[in-house]
């Protein structure tokens, strides 16, 4: 088994804030995120598919058919949007790393399997900043 | 003469949007970069200050004062805010990098020099994202 | 469960010297980094925390906190300083960067499941130069 | 366990053509990759190696010692190089990423095994492009 | 003036090699990089342009225009091409970095101009590593 | 005329004391970057020959030349040394980026010219940290 990874970018504004709290805790808790005007971010994410190279391309899955996957999947609908208005999977959430990368697997993860006959997805990495970012393995792990 | 640099980040939100013209047009203009509902970036400011070494610090500048003047000055008027909405002195402007870049300047330039004795600001630097940047070096360049 | 991680620096001195064995024995095993006079590094800390996100906030852990907790307990006391004079926990000890990771994990380990209710320290990630790093996931793994 | 890591680089050209289709089929699946006068990348190899750290040295393995083992072994065979033409242990294959690590650890993994007392070879990471990657953890996982 | 830059990439093939010189001679001068089957690279190449910010759009030139413009007149004349054999205008030119980017020049300096109302291409970095790169600014430079 | 760059890097420990202060004085202007037993860096230095490229080769400068004579002369020098006490150009200097920058600018120059015909050295830029770096262009300059 061999993971394959592949890197994609989009810009997205959001704000991090707790309908159900008031303004004051929503400023304790999350600090300048809570901006009622919004901030935002060059976001990377990483996708890896796991399986094994087919005898006859030497591929585990066609990286250009992965990235066009991607992009009509996730990053045309996320890419200069803001993540707390303008995306429904993200409606009534709080517009988080964490419940954005999980909302992410759901749509990859049965439209990989489809392009990765030996395998699927294994694994997002989600980069808000350099220095900030999350993994997800799915469910099971 | 040796040229100094301070490499500091902020993250924000904007849009482009020209109010003298319709919808229509905005869109056609700017794209996706036209969204209502805003978006964002990672920004990276890079300062460069001219001098001379002093024979006693081996200094043009001292770089702790210069990031704390960049901080104090720029980045805490700009990072986790709206462009377009938060910052005073792009008020009436399009949010555009290289207006943002010209405003950066107005501010920097004068506070630089009082703590760069044998020079001053020489350039500043600005990524939207890690393949956009604009550079500046003042009106006489 | 998700993966948060929160990436920080530090610039230090070392040297690599086993006091037990002569000049030459040093020299030869440990060649450069051996230099009597030390040389440094600027060092990239990775902390990576595992567990569920909060349905209050979505975080697994708040990063600032975390970045607090880290900059306090450990950046402070390895950053501009000598690994192997200055540094309290790594008295005594070969200043290899396997040494250094595993005693930031004890020290790291206790308190960051004190900010993250659902789960806990996971693996440190610690860069010396881009090009060489180590991993540490703990005593279990 | 703790692991430890060596990043290498080495530039070369390839082309993705299997022998056995024709050419519009080459062409169909592979793309520009197809292209019959080759193309090529600046690759990334990182080498990761677990093991226990030596009370003596505290090291798990001898970082120079690896990257001389990797420059002879892997890098003077693939730097400047033909995948397709050039490279004895990739005639007659694919010359994709996922069978071009596979026999980079075939080659490595007796070898590391030799200069870490504690462990041996843990991972193989080859970056094709900053963007695209594979991962492999030999034939067990 | 502000300068705005755009960075866009590219995998090609290439030797150097002078078809005046004896084999002898290309390995003495070349050495590897005169390998008969080629070797190629990741490169990457910043576009500069150098005017003043429209009133109505904030720009010195449209990025998207930009990035258009330099994928159809250059990306896809390189991209998984080889730099000696597939790309018209490096024929009977030694395919280094110096020559090819004084090519891109010729070609892009005309077409920026019409999408520059109040200047121009400015300045070209092309890097064939992230080690080695060349800069050109024109003729008048 | 065009501008060819070669970087290469190393790893040294320094501090930045004025030996005609206090040491009260030291520790008020330098901060932690005066702590007596020293701190260090990993550097990036980019060495830029300008000039323009011979018809026979297409080259600036040969840049396998240029980094053999970058290593030979400047950074077996420097790396893994202690920039106070290893380095004689450094010695009765203050250990700063600038003075440093300026001293190689001194070696380097005559040296780069013998293996330039058309130009020579005409920049160099050193990182201190990813963050702080400096940029000499000579005395005319």
């Amino acid at each position: 088994m061999i993971q394959v990874s592949r890197k994609e970018h989009f810009n997205a504004a959001h704000k991090l804030w707790n309908p159900k709290w008031s303004e004051e805790k929503n400023k304790e808790v999350f600090g300048p995120c809570a901006n009622e005007n919004w901030h935002g971010h060059n976001f990377e994410l990483i996708v890896t598919v796991k399986g094994s190279p087919s005898p006859e391309t030497g591929f585990v899955v066609d990286l250009k058919a992965l990235s066009t996957l991607i992009r009509k999947e996730v990053i045309d609908k996320l890419d200069h949007k803001n993540l707390n208005l303008d995306v429904d999977f993200m409606k009534d959430k709080m517009a988080s790393c964490e419940n954005l990368v999980m909302e992410i697997w759901n749509i990859l993860e049965p439209l990989v399997k489809e392009i990765t006959p030996s395998g699927g997805l294994y694994k997002l990495t989600l980069y808000e900043t350099p220095r900030n970012y999350v993994e997800y393995f799915g469910e099971t792990t």
